[in-house]
């Protein structure tokens, strides 16, 4: 693939993160009303805002702390703890969007958990807290024997790469239901596409784009920190069976 | 992770796939009236059936044919002709699933190309087209230069894994999208969770299963060809920096 260095990458994809930031607030303040704490549709607005900038962005600069080359170098604690410190703000974020979609719930009588939507988004949720807590006991607490850690590393890396894929895929398909549900008068109907229909279909594609990137960055092995130390991680060719 | 051959692992996945293609078949079929080419909402039917089975089972079989060990002995040529032969046929499964349910709106006055699944289904399967007609004319044909290959290896792999994702990403928001037109009226609303919601979101979250799988057997560095002349596809460990 085309030799980038890493650092200058990541800037643009800081860059791509705050622009889906950006378009996931201004959808909800310009055209769903903006934002309260009162129980009401803006109140639900909170949980798109929150899941794109944890579940996506936070999440996103989390995974990939240990492609940065000065993570090679020296002490590896630091690094582990701002890759568990941002995941945990991550974490935090998507259980606060959580309580926004299921208070709007609860205060109109709409059942919660039937969508497909949120089926996919609470099991996302629920993978990466089981990861973080595994991820925290196996790598930032003392305890775990190094041949444990060798061994669920490669688990790890995986649930990494698939929550966020599952995050993104939970972001698009909330992105269309909630356009099918506002965009429902003669003048707005989606299928019309008002702008803010463009509007959100483009946050849902730089969405896609952003998780894409962040998933290339980290399958990249020239990316990887050079002492991977996971037998999984990049093997040197094994000769035919 | 868990050291398990490819072979057990691909009979599973098959088996993964088919359980895909057989629930969109019988969704279809057993709560959606069933298949036709009258423009109805039966011809609608055949574009779950037709994305399902092209976009992502039959294209999951192409991406996987180098994981075989069988495909690392002799010849490449045979394999190549697999490998484009099973994409060709997602490729043509994806047109006519995409005929389908144009045929369908054009018959129903209803716009094309609005919603966000409508966009990023769209901008898969160009995105495959792309795919296929680089492959084709950079491996399949035998004029382009080695060095070209070997350039344009790991984009493809990259594109590959991209698609894919792409792909199932869609067809949830797609199947999530169809529940909401489904299920309107006050017996089966989507929300009060009818057996339709329950088994149609399954087949989502089989669909998610299958995806998440192949991706993760393409990731694995024990599961690909030992030979990989590509200098990006897995590199011995670089000194530090």
């Amino acid at each position: 693939m085309l030799d980038v260095p890493f650092p200058p990458f990541c800037a643009v994809l800081g860059a791509l993160g705050l622009a889906c930031v950006a378009f996931v607030a201004a959808w909800c303040q310009h055209w769903r009303g903006g934002f309260a704490l009162d129980g009401s549709a803006r109140t639900f607005n909170w949980h798109p805002v929150l899941m794109v900038t944890g579940m996506v962005v936070l999440y996103g600069a989390a995974a990939l702390v240990y492609r940065l080359p000065a993570s090679w170098r020296g002490p590896k604690l630091p690094w582990k703890v701002l890759h568990g410190s941002l995941a945990l703000a991550a974490f935090t974020l998507a259980v606060l969007g959580l309580a926004a979609v299921f208070r709007f719930h609860n205060d109109h009588g709409t059942p919660n958990m039937y969508s497909l939507h949120s089926w996919m988004g609470l099991a996302t949720v629920l993978l990466f807290s089981c990861q973080w807590v595994a991820g925290f006991g196996a790598f930032l607490l003392p305890w775990a024997p190094s041949w444990l850690r060798a061994l669920y590393k490669p688990v790890h890396i995986f649930f990494g790469s698939t929550i966020l894929m599952l995050s993104v895929a939970s972001c698009l398909s909330g992105i269309n239901e909630k356009l099918f549900f506002s965009l429902k008068n003669g003048t707005t109907e989606y299928k019309l596409l008002p702008p803010e229909a463009v509007f959100a279909n483009t946050l849902g594609l730089l969405i896609l784009l952003f998780g894409v990137l962040v998933l290339g960055a980290l399958a990249r092995p020239s990316w990887k920190r050079p002492d991977a130390d996971s037998p999984d991680s990049c093997q040197v060719p094994a000769p035919h069976r």
